[in-house]
């Protein structure tokens, strides 16, 4: 199969519209290297678009994406840690002054909450693994344990108060990383908690200093 | 710290002037759910945003970014699988038609390099794990034993030619996931080899019949 | 009769040539349900191949096809309202941000000129309704009370003016359902007017702003 | 909001690559007028593509498309009959000697199955007309008493043998209308009731002599 026509038409959109307004910017950054303002752990959601929700520049944001924007906890024994070593890679190599939690509702989340709520969802559809596991209820499990905040219960309901939870557990591993509990004591790294409606695209920020969420514009 | 006003201020240009077109399309895919046609594997370097180099619409492209845009072989032990996570996520759950490996010449690529020429990279620098160690070193240790292919040395040069057998190792590193290298011999899903060239915004694919890669448009 | 060979030989062509280029997709829209980008309301008329025009992807357009692309009146009376309950579907069932109505010079709208002429086209020829009246006489009426715009007479002649009048009209008619109204008022959906010169296959569309039709590119 | 622009740039594509080769014909045939081979009764769901499905030509075929392709009973008395009136053009004006009742599972028929096991799928989501009744409910009365064929749903499933008990309704309800059983008894047209699989695009015929469906290739 050919790539979808779609997507060869929209790059030469991007080369012949798009590019040539930041032509000197992106030969700039290639020359240079990036020294991006924040490292944002995002979903990979297909209707979660990061750049394009801050209207972006080039070079201006770091951006991990991966299924729930889960960050896993401190494990110096692991290996393959992808979502660690681009943190590390971030806040260590390109020393971000920020981190942001963007969360979203999807799917990973809304299977999580069957799981919570009895249904075995490692054994719901086929998986790479087979009988009754697979790598996505594995990967969900990072956020067993986690409470609902009572606040986001009654501000926003329950769906989206699981949703905020992912988010307060994400800054809360992040703090388990010791480098950067001590770069964020330092004032040098602050972390910021996020939430994006991907039907509105509103966005909501955990405020530290009262401890519920509430838009930013 | 606050979140940085560029960021502030993006989104509520967003909201302003970008947003109000696409309105019904968000709220169509929030209450209808996604199916995106491609999961793209990219970078998370702040140069490269992979929505825009393809002006994307919303829900087109499930986006997975890891730091450089690498791919862990099959591997049933283990645990936070983070990237496997999120393929099997795509490839079974959402059934994405095509995926794409968006490369992109970024800091690890260039680390690993110097990791070949005898540099120990792991102790360049600040790391989360110390005495020598770091998340990222291991992370690239995912490229071990790649080999340069010397038609893509002949046409790009050595240092886009290390980058072009990343995106082959990684093509091939998802081939080692059963699963998914079924869903392609049933023609159900395709593969992309791509690499995109940070300072010029220009998108090379690997010509899977005669093994070389030439641009895209 | 057996089905025309040439069909059957087309079908044959389509699963050996093209279906396999997008064999993932169409499986992919199978299981996960269509979220398509627009309804587009065209002519039946054999010449107006409405995916083709647009070169459109698997599931990118729901299409309702009627004699003259009309739109009904909203008539809550009324029972098998086809055109009504497809609407209905797409708008609130489907939730499609973008309604298109493509319109064609096809032997409806020119029936109807020699009506509005004093001809008498329900006695023009048989009808399964008989003495003098028929379904696609009725259906027509639709049209009624049509006025020409000065500006598409000066621009594209009389014949072609009646048809940009059948589509003002059908937009006209769209606005008079109270739900889609409220959508578009929103900015969740919005309505285009087409018009497909069937001969060189070039689309004019409805510029809102100014009130008159222009090339789409 | 502007159209799609992925519409428009398919626009672009089509009249430069496709449109070329058939230029002539598309002139000939608007200044000549439409023959069609058949009339095709599909669905509106954007994931069948009948010209495409069956590799045709333009002006081969006249496509009506409704939701769940369904025919109305012969209604002399009501007004706007959509589809009686593109079936009278069809028949009687373009003279079309085959028609096709294409079939597919689409949304209207899994909704009505719902209907049979109790749901009141009327008042299940937002319609038009509120107050637990809607368009689409109306519409899907048109199945009312359709009989599962038992050896359909031995071959095929019960799912998919209601979606061919639509196709043996449609077909019956074609020949209420008197012109038509009248036409089909002279030899002058032949109706042929088919199903198109979304999700691996198979079609299948019923086979009038023995009253089973069968693969057309």
């Amino acid at each position: 199969m050919p790539l979808p026509k779609d997507l060869v038409e929209g790059h030469r959109r991007f080369r012949r519209d798009i590019h040539a307004s930041e032509r000197g910017r992106y030969r700039q950054l290639a020359e240079l290297g990036q020294t991006p303002t924040a490292l944002v752990i995002g979903c990979c959601d297909a209707r979660v678009d990061v750049s394009k929700i801050f209207d972006a520049e080039p070079g201006e944001l770091f951006i991990l994406r991966n299924v729930a924007n889960l960050v896993p906890p401190y494990e110096p024994e692991g290996f393959y840690h992808g979502t660690s070593a681009a943190i590390e890679f971030a806040v260590l190599g390109l020393k971000v002054p920020h981190i942001i939690i963007g969360h979203s509702h999807c799917g990973g989340i809304s299977a999580y909450r069957k799981m919570r709520e009895g249904e075995n969802i490692a054994s719901e559809g086929p998986s790479f693994l087979g009988g009754g596991d697979s790598f996505i209820s594995r990967w969900m499990t990072l956020l067993e344990g986690i409470e609902l905040n009572e606040s986001d219960v009654a501000t926003y309901g329950e769906v989206m108060a699981m949703e905020l939870a992912g988010v307060r557990s994400s800054l809360a591993k992040l703090r388990s990383f010791p480098a950067l509990k001590e770069r964020e004591a330092q004032g040098l790294v602050s972390l910021h908690g996020l939430h994006l409606d991907i039907g509105d695209n509103k966005l909501v920020q955990l405020d530290p200093a009262h401890g519920y969420f509430a838009p930013i514009i």
